[in-house]
């Protein structure tokens, strides 16, 4: 057996207990994911998963960092190509270091998915890999296993992607046409045309001002191509836009100033400093939208990007070389907050790598602004031990019902339950601990697991 | 039933019973509040509580500000107004939202309070809002539950209150013409006659020459003055001073640069960052006058105060919006500690908003220093996983001699049993998972527990 | 009985069982101590230790930082003389103040040693001072209790001391040709000569040509000069290096930048940024020396050294007064990474003064570059709290194997078994915890405890 039914529940036996009829109800609600990377084009198309390699390790950095982090080479995992010449060999140089993951999140739902979905019982080892990579591609043709019917078989009420306003959305409009019942939504993730720092900038804000007919030579119509970028989403089902800039920076400036910093930008000609100074104007300028249109509002701030530099020359952006930087708020956020921070009808929800923030910034802030919720924990604090913190360091000042339930943030679709059920697992322990330290009634417990697992999801991302 | 008996302490059955034990003798003890915002005039006048709404909700930030957050409006809640107009319409929308504050120490507090002092066992929600509104107004009006006789119920020892240096501090003179054995101490504050951001900062200076004899025009003048308000203070039974800085920076000039910069901050030509040096200069002043008359300095840095520009411009400070940042100390007090750290005769109690100097920088410096102490957890800290992280991470480095049992810092008098109730079980639950992994003495633990809530308190603030 | 079987073990019974069952087996491999400030004089001359006082209490910043805390005079604890001249007096003042230490791992450390070494039971104490004297006082005395009897009774398998480029490494080399079978091995610190705030530092660099026949007044000639110094270690058995920095900032320059560097510094004509760039740089270059000649490099940073001016001034460097500070790895280290990060023969551990990095910097760090590995708990944070904090917070992200078992890090030689005890039983009952909670298989977590306490810190430093 891999997984335990009282898996993540907290040791003292009283505490399991209540812990365990806590998450009986909680398990069984549908799963909301309003956040995350898996693709439309899954849905829309419903083909069969690759092979195992493909499908578990190429796709997911938490892995391969790990591996190579331990001396295994990205070249013999074959990250970055399109194909997978040997996926069995990869599949098993994954199979014999897989001990590396002991006491990681990664093991815990990778376990999951290998017994719930795939039946395996003995523990993915050198000895097992043949055994487990046959059994999960043979698996993989069978129709059960093709992307609707596991979004159904995982009881998902709703998943979002994550999308560039420069995305044609042709997969998402074909599923809102195909009759399907499942609901998946665009996100508006407007980085590339509002990062300066991304590569080939010039060119996509030129292609942004030919897909929506404004002239993003200037100020004002490049914020129009924005205005109708998100309204596009919105037509396809968009509740929430997401922003991962390097700070939570944010800025105010006066229209003529925003022009002129525009004007640098788009041409290229402004420093490191005008290009910060850029982002953050821009987190204000999509508040406004949002409190225009409706949007939700996401920010994910902190990370240092392609961090090795090796690395990324050889292959590419988001290859498991992202590290976390130290991220204030109180000041960064001053100056969107001294504009939009007492609309109620504008939703900003906070997310961070910094965890020191939480108790110190973030809790304060979201305990007292109208706008502003806190995320889930975010990538590395995605965990049993990082979600625990989060609670015991966020609750007491910002309380529960100023955050949003859980995000699986993930591209790995077949791991969304298992992130699921951890988070549920680990809230019903936080919460069965607070009724033995009689802080909470056994009967508020209940309704604050549904609220946490189902209700603040649905009510923040406004779904 | 509002309060369990073991409310707070471990779950494991044996951690349990220890810290029973511990708590038993412990909770016995007199209260001894070092710092709070309570008010003289309640005892020198001794009139009864006004009605539940302006008692409970109105002077409480830590209410509003989770009300507020969630949408509340301040006018509803009547925040910043002289009267309330509708207390019970006030109270019922504070009851409506009570759930908000499942797992903040909030509840807790006022669960002790509406259960000991009311009799109230009904949780507060919509339907028991009459109820305790009108349960408690009925009480208020009793002879028992006027300011003297709750201090005498409450077990205190002594009280101190945070004043001026402007405070005629005619209630503290009269208390003491008056007989009453209570003990109200007041405690020098000087922060609206050395912070110069503090609106009507010229005014101030000038009233602190006229009310001293001193000539406030000058640097000499100006420190006399400080030094005549001090001696009044500690006529009056003062034993400390406090400063409220937005950072723990010191300095230590040159008497003509003081004098210099004292004379560009009293005409107001100084800068943000003459200003920030002047704050910091007047910490090592105030250490100074501290080791010639004795008066133990509390130091409590790190809030961004009055954070939202809209609530402060419409409700005025202090109204919720404080939000803490990232605290230096160990850089920051140098300059005062290489003047006067050594000083066994000085004592400063250092306060963070910033928990992660805790390990880092205050654990270090108050277990090396002669005279540092660490103050207990603060505001957003002053919690059960607050103070439970502050035990964890200051004791093996500090200690617990070098710390100065618990503060209830808090203008909500009747909070106050609550507040040090919670401290003393968090304490207890500590110590008892020290004695069950034999780190500690159960003997030891005894002495410990009152160490951390009689003696220390007492020897720290000499009291 | 000053030390129970079940110490610092988890209180919950199931989770305690499983803890006792992992150190049973843990507790019986032998030490290996690969870094440390124990002397190789000891072991080469094997004479007997001196009396009680000038054992545990001179050298011992742990202890007198806590007693000079609490007001107790290092003139009177006779902190900074050759000689101890009342042995008794000190003792006994140190006896009567052991009640300070109770929660710290220093009081864990003294019992341990107290009883195992000297069978003592009743607590040290005032009243049992003289007992405690005499029976130590006696023992040290016997030939069991001289450093090569202790070396092997304590089951050490290694154990390097750490030395400065300038060091004879005499005893190291009389202990080579000794024929004794323990094993101490030099460390090459190259701080006194790299860092150029060391007092003399002209003159150590001259020393350095002259002992290595290099002219150090040229920046090839002082690399050269290093290079020679680390085979001259190597040969002696050295397999590391190690950095003790105030930051963790690492540089890069071009080699004619390097050396323009190198000739401000030398001459004395540096400011304070040149000289924290040429440290940021020796790193680099020290990195580079690594992959050439394969010495693993510990970078030790985050202290400010001497915070407390009048006590360095009047008692010396390292006398108890260093401070940690906020320290940045993601940027600071990045010019190195840049350059060495994927060398797969290269090893740098990575310690750290400031915990809030662990999660937020290190893991992700450790759980990339495969250069990289995490060094334990450092100083303040070796502690039963500290290595919880380490094992919670980094796990997750960097796993186990990013790890590198224990170092005891002391220059108290008798505390070794008692500060590897502790991490045994720290790591044992984390392990247990992920047991109980179906984290880990038992099977699995007996293998985890014996890579943690032996494999993997002899694969680490390559011994």
């Amino acid at each position: 057996m891999l997984i335990h039914p009282d898996r993540l529940f907290p040791a003292d036996p009283e505490t399991r207990g209540i812990a365990r009829s806590l998450y009986e109800r909680a398990a069984g609600l549908p799963i909301v994911s309003p956040h995350g990377h898996t693709q439309a084009a899954w849905f829309a198309e419903n083909q069969p998963f690759p092979d195992p390699a493909k499908l578990f390790v190429q796709p997911d950095h938490y892995i391969y960092r790990m591996l190579y982090s331990q001396g295994v080479s990205m070249d013999d995992l074959e990250i970055g190509r399109p194909e997978i010449k040997n996926p069995r060999k990869v599949w098993k140089l994954f199979a014999a270091n897989y001990f590396l993951f002991r006491g990681t999140p990664t093991r815990i739902w990778l376990d999951y998915s290998f017994e719930t979905l795939f039946g395996l019982t003995e523990p993915l080892s050198e000895k097992t890999a043949d055994l487990y990579f046959d059994t999960i591609a043979a698996k993989l043709s069978a129709p059960e296993f093709r992307p609707r019917a596991l979004y159904e078989r995982f009881n998902l009420e709703v998943l979002a992607t994550t999308d560039s306003p420069l995305d044609s959305l042709s997969h998402h409009a074909a599923l809102r046409k195909s009759g399907w019942k499942g609901r998946i939504l665009p996100t508006f993730r407007p980085d590339p045309v509002v990062d300066p720092e991304f590569p080939g900038f010039a060119d996509r804000l030129a292609q942004l001002g030919a897909e929506t007919g404004e002239d993003t030579t200037k100020w004002a119509g490049y914020r129009n191509a924005l205005r109708k970028a998100r309204a596009r989403f919105r037509e396809l089902g968009a509740t929430a836009t997401d922003h991962g800039h390097p700070t939570a920076q944010t800025a105010d400036l006066s229209a003529s100033e925003a022009a002129a910093l525009y004007d640098k930008i788009r041409t290229g000609k402004a420093s490191a400093a005008e290009q910060e100074l850029f982002r953050a104007q821009m987190l204000t300028e999509m508040a406004g939208m949002s409190v225009e249109d409706g949007l939700v509002m996401q920010i994910h701030p902190g990370a240092v990007r392609n961090h090795n530099r090796k690395v990324h020359e050889k292959y590419g952006r988001d290859t498991g070389a992202d590290i976390p930087q130290a991220t204030n708020y109180v000041n960064a956020l001053r100056p969107l907050l001294d504009r939009y921070g007492n609309e109620t009808k504008l939703t900003i929800i906070l997310f961070t790598l910094d965890e020191t923030a939480y108790s110190r910034e973030l809790a304060p802030l979201a305990g007292h602004y109208p706008c502003l919720r806190l995320g889930p924990p975010w990538w590395f604090h995605d965990s049993p031990e990082g979600m625990t913190r989060f609670r015991e360091q966020a609750t007491e000042t910002a309380g529960f019902y100023n955050t949003v339930g859980f995000n699986d943030d993930t591209r790995a679709f077949l791991s969304i339950p298992a992130r699921h059920d951890v988070a549920r697992r680990i809230d019903c322990g936080f919460l069965a601990k607070l009724v033995v330290e009689h802080r909470l009634g056994e009967d508020e417990a209940h309704e604050v697991a549904r609220d946490l697992t189902y209700n603040l999801v649905k009510k923040a991302y406004r779904l």
